[in-house]
């Protein structure tokens, strides 16, 4: 039965987490992990729940651009197949006058990647299924159809795209069920962060190896000297044959970069991540060629023009795909397929507020029906905010566990919302009473 | 002496003009061209005005986005110098949090441009002087510390920006009388929007001709075959040694801009302008060398980093600044600079609201104080909503006349703000109550 969208709800979430130095980096002193989050309702009752995930500042700027969208979404029918969620998105990105204000990035791209992903949510749980295996579900044309080739067509086809997705199509159930016994490999960023002391890192780099994780991240970029006592110091802690990749948040330009990696190189980095601009395509491939360190970047990439040339250009060992910063589900999708065209793997980016409940969703169904294989890949996971979320990722000897329920896992409990609503929650009426009190 | 800024205002400005297909083109099919417009008051009684040019839905998203600016506004000194207007444009780029949102790109990074266009608009109305004036009074030292170099470097390095700036100051005063004696030559887009019919194209390109025009532009990308007849008129009408540039308002593949320009070259079109997305450094780079009509494109690059790239591959023939796009003054001066440095020449794009107004400043700037010449270069013009400005751009025998009142020249008679206002304004509420008669 057909239904109609009848509410989207906005709602402006942000949790003080700069107050611990979690998620701190050379870029991002301190971060406010926050959520532009949306609710789609309709006259069912049912529910699509999605989210732009932002640093705090600009959170409502997010909002405002979410409630641009309304028009296309609010006494319309609720998308439910893949016919009708390839139009909403197109719907969204194309709209004459609000390309303008992109096109295709930025503040609108990410309130449309989170309507559409909250669309997602709502077509899935109608379905029954979670979203890999409502994607997984559905025919190599139907996959096809999603994707906005505009643009993409110099490095992939719709022709070349359903023979990739048909190439695949055997061996989906068995992958599936290998998942669901086996989970998907993590890798984990809590130790590395920049504003821990190095007793902290070495502690916390143990503990991820005794929980099971292969590959943990640093981050790196501020200092030099610093960087390579961390490194040195991690990799004592972990021995040889962990990976620890390094992350420098887009901290350097193209010979600082190169200059800077060749002094890490010895302690035997697996990449380095986001080395410089997230929109320097010919500088990552500079950065590629100019140190021995692989290169992997995605989280800040606006969306896949510039994925489809950061693969033309070989400019880019691992694909990281982020589930809340392009435009939802079926940007991915085109992501997804342009990563198996040119035969690099996705590791996505997450952390943050429901990321990693978001992106294990792509990276298990480009599993199990676009690439085929886990090989070199590997999803981030950072422990933390995830208690607020009804559905939380589960990482477990260092895999993701596949989701069971329904829809995208990126629910968040009624009270998580009503407590961090900003600027007026309790948590900030809180903040704000205990700042005064020190001042 | 010290001012401070007591107050930012946001104006949501709004032109109906889809009603007239004015702006029309393969795109765009229906802009209301549309202005957050911002206003900076001080304690002195100063004012700095500056605008975002939308083309209509989306405008208020760019107001919410100036609104998460005002911390760095109000409270603080005025900026009046170049190291105050350096700090400013690095604050408003470099906010951790804000960050987030692009970096540097869509509704965040234009709202920082609007902002930073009114500073600088005050600074230069304090100086007592056009902003081109004010800018080419400042010293190559002063002009280098306007630009936020990184991720610059490997293209260009503050000493090599040095020594263009020097290189060019000699000349400076007599280029400056040569510009107030003759102006900068201008091209009109007047005559080639899509929803023109066949008479209205030919009788307004002859008009521009007459008018003193050596260059014309018109749209196309809707429909091959009606390109071809209305580029074969245009050349009918205008003869062979005017000049004419064609735009695609980025509605093609690669390919399909190959194959299309082959058909429109026995025409000879002057240059084809964004062919594709505006993301697409490699596409661009393809198209140049696929067919033979030079390339432009730039309105919608979105950072300094994007040109960057557009210049270090090879892949354009001119490069398109917009005064209102990027952050700002500062931001177009690294991009001055950088096609200074590649030796190709800045066509800069106008139309739409005070876009001409703003934009002939840098164009004069460049040829006083960067690049030295007027050779290959021409300002866009469309003489559109200038009745709105209380400085308003003139352009006479096809050239923009240099502007000697102080300050940017994008300053709205208060009651074309009022009248425009959106949604609320005498003009909307007119057209709605027309909308609700004939329904």
């Amino acid at each position: 039965m057909s239904q109609t969208v009848t509410e989207v709800e906005v709602h402006d979430v942000r949790f003080p987490t700069s107050e611990e130095l979690d998620g701190s980096d050379a870029m991002n002193p301190d971060p406010d992990y926050s959520a532009a989050y949306v609710v789609l309702r309709t006259d069912a009752g049912d529910e699509g729940h999605g989210l732009c995930f932002t640093i705090g500042r600009g959170n409502d700027v997010v909002a405002a651009a979410v409630e641009a969208l309304r028009p296309y979404l609010v006494g319309r029918p609720a998308p439910r197949t893949a016919a009708g969620l390839a139009a909403l998105h197109r719907e969204l990105t194309h709209d004459s006058q609000l390309r303008w204000l992109g096109p295709e990035k930025g503040v609108m791209h990410m309130a449309a990647g989170a309507v559409v992903n909250a669309a997602w949510d709502l077509a899935a749980t109608s379905a029954g299924l979670p979203v890999w295996e409502f994607l997984a579900s559905m025919t190599p044309e139907e996959l096809v159809s999603l994707v906005d080739f505009r643009y993409l067509t110099d490095a992939l086809t719709p022709d070349e795209a359903l023979a990739i997705l048909r190439a695949a199509e055997p061996g989906r159930a068995e992958r599936a069920e290998r998942l669901r016994a086996g989970g998907y490999p993590a890798y984990t960023t809590t130790p590395g962060w920049l504003g821990y002391d190095d007793a902290k890192l070495v502690r916390l780099a143990k503990e991820a190896v005794a929980d099971g994780f292969g590959q943990i991240k640093l981050k790196v970029g501020a200092d030099l000297d610093d960087d390579v006592r961390r490194l040195r110091l991690a990799r004592e802690a972990v021995g040889p044959a962990v990976r620890i990749a390094v992350d420098a948040n887009q901290r350097w330009d193209v010979a600082e970069a190169v200059r800077w990696m060749a002094a890490l190189a010895p302690y035997d980095p697996y990449w380095i991540e986001e080395p410089t601009s997230p929109d320097d395509v010919l500088g990552h491939a500079a950065v590629r060629a100019g140190q021995p360190v692989k290169v992997a970047t995605g989280e800040h990439i606006a969306n896949r023009v510039v994925f489809k040339q950061l693969l033309q250009a070989g400019a880019v060992d691992f694909v990281q795909i982020d589930a809340a910063r392009v435009a939802g589900v079926n940007e991915n999708l085109a992501i997804l397929l342009l990563a198996a065209k040119y035969g690099v793997p996705v590791c996505p980016h997450a952390g943050g507020v429901g990321l990693c409940e978001l992106v294990q969703h792509l990276a298990m169904f480009d599993y199990v029906a676009v690439s085929g294989t886990k090989e070199d890949r590997v999803i981030e996971y950072v422990d933390h905010l995830h208690e607020h979320f009804t559905d939380p990722a589960v990482v477990e000897n260092g895999h993701y566990t596949a989701p069971s329920a329904p829809g995208f896992s990126a629910r968040m409990h009624p009270e998580s919302l009503a407590a961090h609503r900003y600027p007026d929650g309790p948590v900030w009426q809180a903040r704000r009473a205990a700042q005064e009190a020190t001042q």
